[in-house]
């Protein structure tokens, strides 16, 4: 099964030997071009990380087409982002103050950036969106409903810059899915490669397979799973995949994160298959995700080949999904 | 404050050199009296087992005065139903297969016990109830809805056996508690002390607070609370504490279980302060639960004082609820 080398629109490379680990490992599963999200320790948010971030990823030499991303915050102007436009920045990510790794340098309150938002608007540049809310139990608010309740604020900023197009990243809800389909064309959602196959059972005392949003009912992942089965245009792949040392996973608490990279092409094939739905692979990851973006079709290709493969302990430190299970597929090397 | 020795309806004092500790540091927690689990390795189901397990408690030395129950499996018997309450056994308990520690032999069909539940109705052995059906995504049953979807069937038990006394352990949902309230005087609910402090965020990436049931949603917690707060003469104390050794719990993979049992009374002291409702606290632990079962009242006392201490982060290599965090009381040494 010949593809298109895949897009994966949501991916953490992380900085340092941990990069250098990683992004070849990306490569190695597939991957010819990605949304670098920002997340990094400190976020990028100037043009000095932007270049400096990008002369990182692309030491590492593997031939991927980097799109990278800014973390909004304050010091974001329209100017900045005219700026690193220019220079390959496509997207702004929204992080909601303290919901996942490095969001401490959140948003609290999103309607303060509509300025930024009517420039990217303007721009063409995408706004990236954890879709959660903070949790708060005397509003009854917590992981399980975090994603519904951001629902809202998503729509109203669709109503207010209906030209604006966002991505609602790695949706793990009915409601989500429901939210998304609703909404106009500038609309979108990414999917990751864990939440077609978790749910809470999976998570529970499961530490590798904790990630934020959390996986949540059978039923979301149904509802994840039809309508990437339907293959509605306006959902693709994002994988989020994001590596942690498995001293951060394992222990007493453990980091929120699924590392699906080094084999993100094979779990995808193993996935769509146990769907039933194989001939939607290619669209879902190599076809909307760019079309949504507005960019160029993927060039290079891969071929998935029906040969069984046993997912290994660790890369490098880093447990990934499905550790020591066996996948049906795999990239001819 | 000067209260009764705890009464701990639901306790998992495990065996061997676990036990050796386990039983000792119950004690130090103010529980006098206590419901053991027999959800031991293999379970308890013969009068054999009984002799022997109560033989291995009572060794400790610790004046704990121990309630046993029996395993629920085809092997039970009116007869040794009878035989066994004569040496001490109160209750039967109940695992749905493949939902907690050591339920690998557990229930598929509960009503292939009716004629069992009869007996214990004439008996007035007590029928205990990890109440959560096992999961099932073609059903959208997961560790959310599990213990919600268990109700009709203790519904279903209650109408037909309107003199069974029954417990309805560890209850953990908003629906669970209406259920309880709604249904007649024999049946009962325990609650754990460290159900009324989590929700889903506690235990999601935090391995020492993941048990089951899972604590859940914020209106779920103040369900708990709220039925705590009011008095309510069928809701009682049964901490399903429950010692996993360090290494069990972090990991990869972690078993379900809190352990609370070494500061039971001190726990309960800070939480039921944090809900506004102190003078609850004495009936919850030590009355309700010996009024429901039929037992005499407490005969030793404990004196809880407000002073702080630092909960241990280990008691011989198990971590303990809260460990490292500050409570506000202490038992007077």
């Amino acid at each position: 099964m010949r593809l298109p080398l895949l897009d994966d629109f949501h991916v953490h490379l992380r900085q340092g030997e941990m990069l250098r680990n990683v992004v070849p490992q990306t490569a190695a599963g597939g991957v010819g071009r990605c949304v670098v999200m920002p997340n990094t320790d400190p976020p990028v948010t100037t043009m000095e990380q932007v270049r400096a971030y990008r002369a990182e990823l692309e030491a590492c030499n593997t031939g991927i087409d980097f799109l990278l991303s800014l973390y909004l915050c304050p010091a974001l102007t329209p100017a900045l982002l005219r700026a690193a436009q220019a220079e390959g920045v496509v997207a702004v990510k929204c992080y909601p103050q303290g919901v996942t790794t490095n969001s401490k340098w959140g948003v609290s309150d999103l309607a303060q950036y509509d300025n930024l938002f009517a420039a990217m608007e303007e721009l063409g540049v995408l706004l990236l969106l954890h879709g959660e809310v903070p949790s708060r139990a005397e509003a009854d608010i917590c992981i399980l409903n975090a994603e519904e309740r951001f629902l809202p604020e998503l729509e109203r900023i669709h109503q207010k810059f209906p030209g604006l197009r966002m991505v609602l990243e790695h949706v793990t809800t009915r409601e989500a899915v429901a939210c998304v389909q609703a909404l106009g064309n500038t609309v979108g959602a990414s999917i990751t490669a864990h939440h077609l196959e978790l749910t809470v059972d999976d998570w529970a005392g499961h530490n590798h397979n904790f990630c934020k949003p959390v996986a949540k009912y059978p039923h979301d992942r149904e509802a994840l799973r039809a309508v990437v089965a339907a293959g509605h245009p306006r959902f693709f792949l994002g994988s989020d995949s994001a590596p942690h040392p498995r001293s951060a996973k394992e222990g007493a608490c453990g980091c929120a994160g699924v590392y699906t990279a080094p084999l993100l092409a094979a779990y995808l094939a193993d996935t769509f298959e146990t769907m039933g739905c194989l001939e939607r692979l290619a669209s879902f990851c190599c076809e909307f995700g760019h079309r949504f973006y507005g960019l160029p079709a993927p060039t290079g290709s891969l071929v998935l080949e029906k040969r069984e493969q046993v997912v290994p302990g660790a890369y490098a430190g880093v447990v990934p999904f499905r550790a020591g299970e066996t996948l049906r597929w795999s990239i001819r090397g």
